[in-house]
Formats: structure tokens, C-alpha cells, sequence
């Protein structure tokens, strides 16, 4: 399947090689491609430049936002941090009409643009915005109406989502919200491909809330098992 | 042990029950006994009155919270709900100094008092305040500086609190957070004796944040499951 991820992350890399490894054809949009390839530092988060993963990685077909967005069959995994990722796709809305577009992103607002978001632990948690009585994917399908908007992925590392086998054998929980039946169905489709046994659909969209508000949860968890940056856990609801 | 249990709806109701079986002189503290005993219609929630519910579990000496609490040992368990705990608290905050305070509440705020809070799953979810730059737990602590207060229980019904091992043979997590070692140890043994064998210690009383914040993720969940108004399940760390 022709299957696109936006954004050059961390996040987004894990899917994209894990999506090459499963034969897919994959296409990376990013905001201005030749600037991406352009870099040579390492991003905020440490991860080497671009360029130089792609050539660790060839098939893939790095594109502006809207034509990667444009060249999927169905399926668009958002890979764009969560401060940018309503108007970016907002400006793409065209490129989306009828795709699936799963949706990870954590409504971070940093304080700076240039402060590293984790100096401590705790001293300058990111602030969630939206939080509470609406969401970012809400946001987003109200911005794409014509978009099937699917929450998932995003209780997990992007690593853990794509290698759920690398923690406790795979017996967590992932879990999909949405208000598309069929949306789901194909996220879920992809998520046993990934290896995932154990996927649970909370219902609508609106549950998109919860998901992302664990975030800070999902943090201090893997700050208490002294994992920091991220971690590498799973959840399992035990029933 | 004298412990106290401040609150009699359903949760307090579970520890007090618990702490009861475990041997423990337990106090519970109420607003005003006299008019908690003389209610004969069930609560907000469907419990039956609490007189009557008191009358199967003798043993229990029922008092104004601040006399509640001050006849705690050491242990005091707030089962007051999270709109109205911070001010019932700190009324009382002579009674608590030198207490250890476990805090289970999720500082909810319902639109209208009278209003069920869940008619639907979700359209009408209670609004959370604080919520994200800062916590109910943390409002207490500042509110009680002579008070060492310890957040926990408040990922899990305390139906299942109590009884970890009625879900999945007891194979899942409970989470403590908060600033003072020797409180954290105190609720530890606690848990210890209701059962727990997987308590994690998430670290500073900040992370109280992302324990509270779970709620939406707990009640998404429990309406995923099929299981409305709490659910009876449980969330394990896989690492």
C-alpha cells in the first residue's frame, strides 16, 4: 500500500521504517523538503540529521506535506508535533479529503521555542493546550471535516508502537477513539501488522481527551521507572 | 492502628470497610454526622444511606471531620470529593498537622450540582480544575504545609483499590507520588496490606498532575470495556 507519515521526528521515522519493513510504499511529507535534507545538526531531540537517516533508509519518497498527503491510498499517519500539527494540515485539508489520517501528536505548548521541554523532570512540564474539554484531534477533525480522524499511538513511545514486541513479550494495550467505524478498522488493521494483540476502541473521538491528557501520566511513569525521555513501557488494562 | 477515613460515599465507604477487616480502629469523618445519619434516600451515586450501611459495619466511630482526623494515629484517608476537599481540608488543617494524608480525589467540577454528572458517557464529562499547571494534591499541600500528603489510589475504583486481586488475580499497578519519603512508605504498607504487590513510586507530589488527569483516560476506558459509572479493571505497567 502507498501509506504517508508527516513529519521527519523520531516518531515519524519509527514509523516510516517500520512501515518499509512491512513492503509498504512509504511517502514522507515534511514543510520544505530541500530544507530538511539541507540540515546537518541533530534535531531538539537528538536525532541525527535527516538526510543522512534517508540514506540509511531508501524507498522512501520525501515530499512537501500536501503531495506526500495526496500520493497515500487511505492511510496518513500525523507525525507533526502537536504545537504545528492543526495548521499544517489545515492547510492541506484538500490533499486529506477522504484519507485516514491516524493521529499521535501531544498538544504540547512550550514555553520557549528554543528551551529544551524537559531541563527537569518536572521543573517545565510542557502545558497541554488544548486540555480538558476539548482535544487536538477534536481540533483537527473539525479543521478536515472530510478527513476520517482516527487518536491513537500515542499512549506509547512511537518505538513501542511499532515494536510493541520489545516490551513484556507485547502484552500491553493499545488503544483507537473515533468517529469513523471504518477509520478505526483500518488503524486497527495496521496496528496487528505492527504486531499489536491487544487493541481496545474507547468509542468517539471526544475519548481523544483522555488519551492525550495521559501524557503527563505517561511521563511520570517513565520518570519513576527512571527512563527518562520517553521510556520504554507499555500499559496493559488488566480485565 | 487508628486510622481515618474522611468521607462516606462510595470510596470511603470501600476503605472503611477494608480497614475494618484488617483490624484497624477506623474513624470516619463527615461533614455533619447527624445529617449523614439521618438521610434515607441512597446518594448522588446509588449508595444506600449511610446509617444504614453502618448499622452491617459496627465498629466504625462516625465524627466531625476535624475530631476524624485528629483521632488518626498517623493515616488519614480524604474520601471527600475534589470539589469540595481542598476547603473541608483546610478548614481542619489543625486536626491534620503532622498527619499523613493519602488523596484520592479527581477535582472534578460538575456544571450544575444537580445534574448527574454522567447522563451520557460523554457528553456531559466534569470539567477538571485545576488541571495541567497544577493539581488537587498540590492545592491541599500548599493549603496544609504541617501535613504530608501522599496522592495515590485515584487510578482505580476503590472498590478495586481495596481488592487488587479481584482484577486479573491482582497482576497490576498502583501509583504513589508525593514529597515526603516516610508518608509515601506509610501509604506503601498500606497498599502492602490491601493487597498490592506492583506500587510504584512516581516521585515528587507534582506528578499528582498526571495521576488526576488519568481520570478521563480511566472513564474512557471503562466505557470501552462496556463498563459504565467506574468499571472494574486495572492498569499494569509493562516494563
Amino acid at each position: 500500500m502507498k501509506i504517508t507519515v508527516l513529519g521527519t521526528g523520531g516518531g515519524g521515522r519509527a514509523h516510516t521504517a517500520k512501515l518499509l519493513e512491512l513492503g509498504h510504499e512509504v511517502y514522507v511529507g515534511t514543510r520544505d523538503p530541500e530544507a530538511t535534507l539541507a540540515r546537518t545538526e541533530p534535531d531538539m531531540m537528538g536525532n541525527p540529521p535527516y538526510g543522512q537517516w534517508l540514506a540509511q533508509h531508501p524507498g522512501v519518497t520525501l515530499l512537501p506535506f500536501g503531495e506526500a498527503a495526496a500520493a497515500a491510498d487511505e492511510l496518513v499517519i500525523n507525525g507533526i508535533d502537536g504545537h504545528n500539527a492543526r495548521a499544517a494540515l489545515a492547510a492541506i485539508a484538500d490533499d486529506l479529503v477522504g484519507k485516514v489520517l491516524i493521529d499521535y501528536a501531544v498538544p504540547y505548548i512550550y514555553r520557549h521555542e528554543t528551551e529544551h521541554p524537559w531541563p527537569t523532570p518536572w521543573g517545565v512540564m510542557p502545558k497541554l493546550d488544548p486540555c480538558d474539554t476539548d482535544s487536538l484531534a477534536e481540533q483537527i477533525q473539525r479543521a478536515l471535516p472530510d478527513t476520517k480522524v482516527v487518536k491513537s499511538f500515542v499512549t506509547q513511545e512511537q518505538t513501542t508502537v511499532v515494536n510493541p514486541k520489545s516490551v513484556g513479550g507485547g502484552d500491553h494495550t493499545m488503544f483507537v477513539a473515533g468517529d469513523h467505524a471504518d477509520a478505526k478498522r483500518a488503524a486497527t488493521e495496521l496496528l496487528k501488522a505492527y504486531g499489536w494483540t491487544d487493541i481496545l476502541d474507547l468509542g468517539p473521538l471526544v475519548c481523544a481527551r483522555g488519551m492525550e491528557m495521559y501524557a503527563h501520566m505517561h511521563s511520570a511513569i517513565a520518570f519513576g521507572l527512571g527512563q527518562q525521555f520517553g521510556g520504554h513501557f507499555g500499559v496493559k488494562v488488566v480485565r
